[in-house]
């Protein structure tokens, strides 16, 4: 099995991202991403300053507003600000949410022309109806290793274990977009190991630690793991077992180095864009 | 196999939506559903005036716009117009529509809360974020159904041929919030009857007349048949050769007398709904 270096793509696309920046600074214009950050939860802080750390790296100016635990209008209020104000290109709203409050919610209150994290269900639906738009980052990262990977997409299956809002039904729509037989599948699926054996492509956006076993994986398939669970000591695993599908499957995209620095980079190139 | 008496569900949606509109009639509210008719197509013609007469037999007004192929700016000045008026609760715009116009760019301006068509990608969209909103009549016609004819769906699996966004797409959204497994064919699917015949309900939505053949159809399964292909007689054929099936297949709906009838008084009960 080969381990697709999602480090490697990121690096690319970062590259690519630094050079945009560059220009749109000659041209007077500062590329700028808003992080709206509504919980100080720890692992969110911990992925935010991540993104800081990237967006400094590429020449994108990123202003994090931390909020203590804001009513949904206060939230809705921020985002509208936002939305209006020209100095900034792209807005992302970090999950957990204060409780109550859903991101279909409050994602409707970022400007779809700076939803560079999909979160307005409108982008989701210009994203289904074909229309241009952000698809949520970390669906878009997917879709880009695929891309990157050289994967044949054109009438294969492709199967997607996870239904939501930000990855599973993105990733879906981008992949049909691509040609792909797409089958999406969830906790209620009937006989799921089988289903997935079916896939020349598999995506594991379930959440469940190492839950993909061999059995899943079909000979050869591309394994695209979305899973970052964090481990008791601290670090992250995805939904593969990678060392089960080592022996079945064609390639995989590790966790930590896979997916995650993708979607990194792809918030930044999305921002960079709306900032074009 | 047993034929799906789409009439018979029709006529059943259809009362419960002259009692809706009658209660509203006595708060002083009369239904009222908008349809523009941006081009002098004559299948389009046939069909408004079907709904036209529907309307009049379940007390809802039913107002026709008739444009001779306007411009974008000229269709989406009428939508917005309509969408302000408070004396309109639902609007629909007909396909097909003039040249270099797409339905997604007009559908932004019917408002969400009138769509009741889901024309708006908006609408799409919160249909997949999981919000309230009104589906595509006929995508909703699917599920509708397949509710009455109380067919098992959670963790099954249904396969839509047709990837479009006024059925495909949504019929999926709406199968997969009732817990199915789905599966999304079109054109470039490779071994498509061998995928279809996977299904333990298979919908046909691709245009191509008496396509789905008995190798497509898994012993028993359900088969929901959204084709309208107008044959050369005047008539119409859907996308399953219903003889062929009728050997394999547990039960279909026929074409015409299926999913036709059940979606024009889906509109109805969503104008009702719009205006409650």
């Amino acid at each position: 099995m080969r381990d697709i270096d999602g480090r490697a793509m990121a690096k690319a696309i970062g590259a690519e991202v630094a050079a945009t920046a560059e220009r749109l600074r000659a041209d007077g214009v500062v590329p700028t991403l808003a992080v709206v950050v509504p919980t100080d939860d720890e692992s969110t802080a911990w992925y935010v300053r991540s993104i800081e750390r990237a967006a400094q790296n590429r020449g994108v100016e990123c202003r994090v507003l931390q909020l203590e635990d804001p009513s949904a209008e206060r939230l809705k209020s921020e985002l509208d600000t936002l939305s209006a104000d020209d100095s900034v290109h792209g807005i992302i709203c970090q999950t957990p949410l204060p409780e109550g409050v859903t991101l279909a919610d409050v994602g409707e209150h970022i400007a779809v022309a700076k939803d560079v994290d999909g979160a307005n269900p409108a982008s989701l639906g210009r994203l289904a109806a074909g229309l241009d738009t952000f698809a949520p980052a970390t669906a878009a990262a997917v879709a880009e290793i695929l891309r990157q990977d050289e994967v044949a997409l054109k009438g294969k299956n492709v199967t997607i274990i996870g239904r939501s809002t930000v990855v599973g039904k993105p990733a879906a729509l981008l992949l049909l977009a691509e040609h792909a037989t797409v089958t999406i599948c969830h906790s209620r699926t009937e006989n799921l190991p089988e289903v997935c054996a079916r896939a020349d492509v598999l995506v594991a956006a379930v959440g469940r630690p190492e839950m993909v076993t061999a059995e899943y994986v079909k000979p050869g398939a591309i394994v695209i793991d979305v899973g970052t669970n964090p481990t008791a000591e601290g670090g992250l695993v995805g939904d593969v077992n990678a060392e089960s599908v080592a022996s079945v499957a064609g390639a995989l995209t590790p966790v930590p180095g896979g997916v995650g620095p993708v979607t990194t980079q792809l918030l930044l190139r999305h921002t960079v864009q709306a900032a074009a």
